[in-house]
């Protein structure tokens, strides 16, 4: 039965194989994400410090190697394919039929936080206990899944191992080099085999579905009060890089009125990045979080200046309109500064719209436990967006408090966890119906 | 006779002594401005590619050693004081007077031009030959100076050696180091005497007067199409650090409306200093020039900036009362942003106004070879500001093209290098009235 006709047949009424009493098991999992932060936290630090295990490190080594221990006591054969993705299988009934998907990645940025992607390899590890402890066999076969190098830190791109799997990928990546290290080496190093790199591909229709459970990462879901997120999709993302070009000269002999100060400008286009995004409703964001000044002294007028714009919404005419604009008021901002102002783009990474059927699955899931739920985007990417190019695709969002992250402050209530992790189990059998 | 006195007899005729046919030698001016620049000179490249002729460097030893030669040649005896100054003394009738100094440096910025110190220095050995061959004794004695690090390269603060000499000094500093060296090494490098370093230091009335031909580093006199500009005095510099400090998110979770966007804040703050300097009339300026952006990256909303903001006027109150207008400006561009604005002085350099009787003494020459004078604020920094303090003192700008200095692009023309040489040769005479 393809996902449609399941998600169809579900409205009428909860099917056969549903345990709806099978729960994660909370404690544990909350006795787990404390030990899994012990791998890469700093020196004589606590949980609330955060961690640092950035893709590669000996910190995410030790945090590999303590989830597989995790995973063979649950009666799980971790694989790791040639990317260094870990896989764990759970047999189905019928072997035949493709498995159901679901997982995160336990590396993390440097100074983030004990939530991001650790509570998704987590829970999905207890949603197969749970199965497991309730003695409920699937149709299909589940695989749980650590994703390697999610991260964008090692070799600057995040989501590095999906992206394999999803077929991005060509045996001349190997090559690239990060810190003095080469990729194959880095891959090697986790128990990936780089010289049989494309037999980490996997075909479309390699999975009947892919879940996540992740935290929000922004405070939509605390904000209005609801323990649970249905991702609509992983936005999409522009980044353009702006060149100022001004005249560098003597801050204290230049008059005024005959400046061409670089800076001046891209202060003005920074302004005008965030009109541009805020003049009409809606859920796009637009940032501009990197810039590098030229010659950058006190006493000489700012020549120079790059930055970069970042646009992120679900919606790509939205982001192109957005992007226009700004084009327009760069060149606004240009003539009355006297400098010229180059927009280019810089990355265009597409949107990654979350299958309707799935999204289903898991509001059925949240209202089979009388749990309140809100669809809204993903504005971080996540491995999701690279498993829909394969299957499809769902996410789970649960709220980040004050919306932190990529920070030690990053935190999700146990309560939340727990719900989240509930979530994912029920949300997997409603994608396996009989 | 003191200045002003002078100032007054001359307002009744030329003095006997006056030579009025005696002229600087211009090719010669030119061929030395040419033959300094080459030390110094990027590999390959020509007179318009400019100079790096940094305090203590070889390049700056090596333009010692030849400007050393010149003067021995036209019967001066350099003599190098504790700080590394060099002196040329020329006997005049009187030896019980003091002497009328004047000079210039000859170090500069990296990649900096061939006219910012030099011409002011080859002018003074010019003036002194232009005598000789006149025949012209004075009553005073003259001495023509080269100080020594004037710009804020080497241990980061200007006009290093002129401050010795002015009393802005104590042994301590001598350890001070700056790319690995001492103070005390560097200053021994150039034929200082660190362990006597005291003695470089001149009490008030040390000097009749002071004065040095600088170019204008600005665009005023080639717009308006004066050949010579008579500096009213140096600018005050008062220089403040500004931390704005907002909340470090994801680019992509944190709606636009809860962002703490600190370099949104530092954009509107950037514009503010323009406002609240252009407001009124008048030739104070203000530059923002340095920026940190913590922690700079392209997905993450800035938490914190760090940037300088540098205000210079003649008049203190007019600095004052900006820098009160920024401040208000900054409450408000806090709460309007959710940030927090701090801005803290960092250094006040007082201004330094030249005597009357000095600039009346260039007017004179000036107008003796029929020159069109602009009275002007210097907007830089000069060694003139430190003599100030112990004597009469006072500046000859000439135009620079395009206002341009500090790089290789800054250009004097040559007719106006030495009609600046002749005012700066004038002046001294006009200064030493029987």
């Amino acid at each position: 039965m393809s996902i449609a006709a399941a998600a169809g047949a579900a409205l009428h009424g909860r099917s056969r194989w549903a345990a709806p009493e099978a729960r994660v098991d909370g404690l544990k999992l909350r006795e787990r994400l404390e030990a899994l932060s012990v791998f890469g936290r700093p020196e004589g630090g606590t949980f609330a410090d955060g961690v640092s295990r950035v893709a590669y490190s000996d910190a995410d080594l030790a945090g590999r190697r303590y989830v597989m221990s995790l995973m063979r006591a649950a009666g799980l054969t971790p694989r790791v394919d040639p990317a260094g993705n870990i896989f764990g299988r759970r047999d189905g009934a019928n072997a035949s039929l493709p498995p159901i998907l679901f997982g995160s990645h336990i590396d993390s940025v440097p100074n983030g936080g004990n939530f991001d992607g650790d509570l998704g390899v987590l829970s999905a590890l207890g949603t197969i206990e749970a199965l497991t402890s309730a003695g409920t066999r699937t149709r299909h076969p589940l695989e749980m899944v650590i994703w390697a190098a999610e991260e964008g830190v090692a070799f600057g791109r995040g989501l590095a191992s999906s992206r394999i799997v999803a077929g991005d990928i060509t045996p001349a990546d190997m090559d690239q080099t990060w810190n003095g290290m080469k990729r194959s080496e880095a891959i090697r190093r986790i128990g990936g085999d780089p010289a049989r790199i494309m037999d980490a591909v996997r075909p479309k229709g390699a999975y009947h579905g892919y879940v996540e459970l992740h935290i929000e990462q922004g405070g939509t879901l605390e904000k209005g009060g609801f323990p649970i997120g249905i991702v609509e999709g992983i936005v999409a993302i522009h980044r353009f890089t702006a060149t100022v070009t001004g005249f560098s000269n003597h801050a204290g002999t230049t008059p005024m009125a005959e400046r061409q100060d670089a800076l001046l400008a891209a202060s003005h286009l920074t302004i005008a990045v965030r009109e541009a995004v805020t003049r009409e409703p809606g859920r796009q964001v637009g940032t501009v979080g990197h810039i590098e000044v030229t010659p950058n002294a006190p006493n000489v007028i700012p020549g120079k200046v790059q930055m970069t714009i970042e646009l992120r919404d679900l919606s790509v005419a939205t982001l192109t309109r957005i992007a226009d604009d700004i084009r327009r008021r760069a060149s606004a901002i240009a003539q009355t500064t006297k400098t010229t102002v180059e927009i280019s783009p810089l990355s265009q990474n597409p949107p990654a719209l979350a299958t309707p059927a799935v999204q289903a699955a898991i509001e059925r899931a949240a209202s089979t436990m009388g749990l309140k739920t809100n669809r809204l985007p993903s504005g971080a990417g996540h491995d999701a967006q690279m498993m829909a190019q394969i299957a499809p695709m769902g996410m789970i969002f649960v709220p980040s408090v004050g919306g932190i992250s990529h920070s030690p402050k990053e935190l999700t209530h146990w309560d939340d966890c727990t719900r989240g992790a509930d979530i994912l189990l029920h949300a997997v059998l409603e994608l396996d119906p009989a």
